[in-house]
């Protein structure tokens, strides 16, 4: 049997990551491709499962890194850091994703498609629209999940009029009220009660570098911060925990409001170059970021140009 | 007025680069994106004269350095070591591109195209497909002269069918014999009598690292190897003088003939490693590679594998 060439989106995946390579699959099946395989680097999150519970399907098979030589197809991501184990030894076929390029390399030349959206799965719903295929509903379940996630129901300063005009043809498609739905797998993802402090700043967790310089941005979703920070002290000794064990430099826990589109930052390590980058003081270990939530858009680029 | 972007190629620009840019600029134009421009990072070549001459039309502007902050499109690279001179500090807004990605960083998200084919402008070719816009005589030289060039007439192991099934839609377009117009083109580049020794090493020169490890890969085409190595000593020389000059540990100057697809390879520098690469002895500083005419399939991956 042919080797399956294994589909995959960052550590910690979120909702794009999961159902970005699930749609992928799902379209190189439509292409004739059919030995690759969805595959996921770590836990289902909350809202991700109300997606696959919505659907009746089962996430992806879980794995934690590939071996030398593995062919795989990265979505929603390119940063060595927050893929698989191993990556540098895979042999990359692919990538589809809406992130800057960054501490990614491969010897041979590759297919590579990004833009600049606010989500992996705009991507592939227009690679759907390009190579003619049908959209089926559990495609259009996944991706209108996807955009809806990656934007916080297009309040996302991340959003582009290509996300919105994606996920209103899936919404029609899928026979699903944007709103409705969006803010029932928001909410889905906002509960964090289950979860340990150590938990709960892995829930969505990046590594940037810069040279020698690593630091942590993780970020919880929720519809009342004050909840949130009720452990802060609990919190605060996982985030410390955490820079002990893989030498970063600065670790950044933005817990964002989505009713409200701000978000409260517990700061902890190297807090002087968090100053600069935002021109406020953290206090308590806190900075309020008014008008923040998108970490890619919003936090890492900033605090990457003080580096 | 709005600031123009510039689209270029590598430095030592070749017939893709300079024939991508020009392209890239007429696709945009019929976008409806009118404020971009074609300029390149280098003399253009003999071969890629032959082109502009049968077109008629002037070579795109010389600059050499960008400006922090300029918003800019490559085409045919991506290593920053290959690209114009401050380019990390600019704002690329996009990369058209057939080669691995390495050495490439971007603090945004960008439009990012790459495909592993021979050249690239037949992923403009596709750009156009997929738009709808119509292909006129101009453009189809330019992308069919491109395709001739980087496959050396089909005869790389680069060359894909896609490439392939470009150039022959593009040569009824222009209604041109590709055989032909492809063998005088390619003579045209093969005149080496006009440059002196330090030019014909930098007619197409391309730097690669590896962490501190830097190496230099030149090429150039030829009808008769023997011809060129008449010269061997003071090329030699200029080799020696360009790795004193920039830090190379080893310089790689292929002459390949372009009529029985081999290279004669001259190897100065860290030989060792070349001969860990090639399997080779190195003797009297050179190295017959036989059927090897791609320095990206065949000579730049072999090289770092082995580092």
């Amino acid at each position: 049997m042919e080797e399956m060439t294994l589909i995959f989106g960052h550590k910690n995946p979120d909702t794009d990551s999961i159902c970005s390579s699930l749609v992928h699959e799902i379209l190189d099946k439509k292409n004739g491709w059919k030995n690759t395989k969805a595959v996921r680097l770590g836990n289902v999150n909350k809202e991700t499962q109300f997606v696959l519970d919505y659907l009746g399907i089962e996430a992806p098979e879980l794995i934690e890194d590939v071996k030398e030589g593995q062919t795989v197809l990265l979505v929603d991501h390119n940063e060595f850091a927050q893929s698989a184990n191993g990556i540098e030894k895979a042999k990359i076929l692919g990538v589809t994703d809406h992130h800057r390029i960054a501490n990614f390399e491969t010897s041979e030349p590759l297919y590579y498609t990004a833009k600049p959206y606010g989500c992996t799965a705009t991507i592939l719903f227009e690679d759907f629209k390009r190579l003619g295929h049908e959209i089926e509903k559990k495609e259009a379940v996944l991706m209108l999940s996807a955009i809806i996630s990656d934007t916080l129901l297009f309040k996302s300063p991340t959003c582009t009029k290509y996300d919105i005009a994606a996920c209103e043809e899936l919404a029609k498609i899928a026979n699903i009220d944007i709103n409705t739905y969006g803010l029932d797998m928001l909410k889905a993802g906002t509960d964090l009660s289950d979860f340990t402090p150590e938990e709960l700043i892995n829930i969505d967790s990046k590594e940037f570098a810069n040279g020698d310089y690593k630091f942590q941005v993780a970020q919880v979703n929720t519809a009342c911060i004050e909840d949130v920070l009720q452990n802060k002290e609990a919190i605060e000794t996982a985030m410390n925990n955490f820079m002990k064990e893989n030498g970063s430099n600065m670790f950044v826990l933005l817990i964002t409001d989505i009713i409200n589109s701000n978000s409260q930052a517990i700061v902890l390590g190297d807090t002087l170059t968090f100053e600069k980058a935002f021109s406020k003081t953290v206090q308590n270990n806190m900075a309020f970021l008014e008008g923040v939530v998108s970490r890619k858009k919003q936090v890492a680029p900033i605090i990457l140009n003080v580096l």
